[in-house]
């Protein structure tokens, strides 16, 4: 029986080789990054280790995260992502180099039908050639899915690329 | 740089595989198992799945946990472990066969005090034979430091047996 700390182990392995992979199949592209969730921050501290010349903004309701992986004031975005992607939209156009998205909890319908929900408000904001990565699978029109990258275990992580 | 997602992967990844080594080294033991620190509970699931014909008893201050991972009333001693380590040596003796402890939280010199504090507390719990795992160095008087098993990182985690 696979326990939660095996799925757990899977889904930060998974994130961490996704985004490094979306990190540098979009190295050449100098749009903003948008980090959908912050949480504790450990994939916001992990990308703004590893992403250099792009800025990283966060999207979440609230900051509550460990002290070392607090963003800027400038570059975090408050409110609900229902609202601030429009707003998003607005403000940046189709310019995201890449977006990682780790908005789920528990419970997996309802991170399905949350995904089903926000993947219209995410899939205008990727400038051509921008990626993807999310915890749950996306809903897109016009995003292609990737094959996974060395590493990743399949399920715990999608990739989409404009 | 190693980010907070590299440094938590590999805490839970050696977790893992480090209580993986201590079950399998103590399966003709029959003691309980003492599982130090519930937290969100993925290292006591992956313990109760893996672990047959042993009771593995739980410490914390309070149950907060998901709900799948929620220990039996009568497996749960709740309270500060610097009285219900000693209430549970008086209850159980030194009959302990596997203990696995996960009590810090972010500042390290804080988790090294606490690790010698209760070191003496959890020493006399251990049955001849009993490992120790430790997300922290403890100071024992008479265990040894065991070689990490495959897949553990070195500081990660730690090994101890009476
Ligand atoms: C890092 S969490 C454990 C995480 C767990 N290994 C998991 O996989 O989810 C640490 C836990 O230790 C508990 N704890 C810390 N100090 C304690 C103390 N002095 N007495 C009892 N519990 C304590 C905290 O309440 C917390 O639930
Ligand atoms: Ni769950
Ligand atoms: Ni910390």
């Amino acid at each position: 029986m696979v326990t939660r700390l095996d799925l757990f182990i899977d889904r930060m392995v998974s994130q961490r080789a996704c985004i490094d992979f979306a990190i540098a199949e979009t190295d050449a592209m100098d749009g903003p990054v948008f980090e959908l969730g912050l949480g504790n921050g450990r994939t916001f501290h992990h990308m703004r280790e590893r992403i250099t010349g792009r800025d990283v903004y966060v999207f979440d309701r609230s900051v509550e995260a460990h002290p070392d992986s607090i963003p800027a004031d400038h570059l975090t975005v408050l409110g609900d992502v229902q609202e601030t992607l429009p707003q998003a939209l607005d403000r940046f156009g189709a310019t995201a180099s890449l977006i990682h998205a780790d908005l789920g909890g528990h419970n997996l319908e309802k991170n399905d039908a949350f995904a089903r929900l926000i993947s219209p408000l995410v899939e205008p904001l990727l400038a051509p050639g921008g990626i993807m990565v999310s915890s749950d699978r996306m809903y897109f029109d016009a995003l292609d899915e990737m094959p996974l990258p060395a590493g990743a275990v399949k399920g715990r992580c999608f990739v989409y690329r404009r």
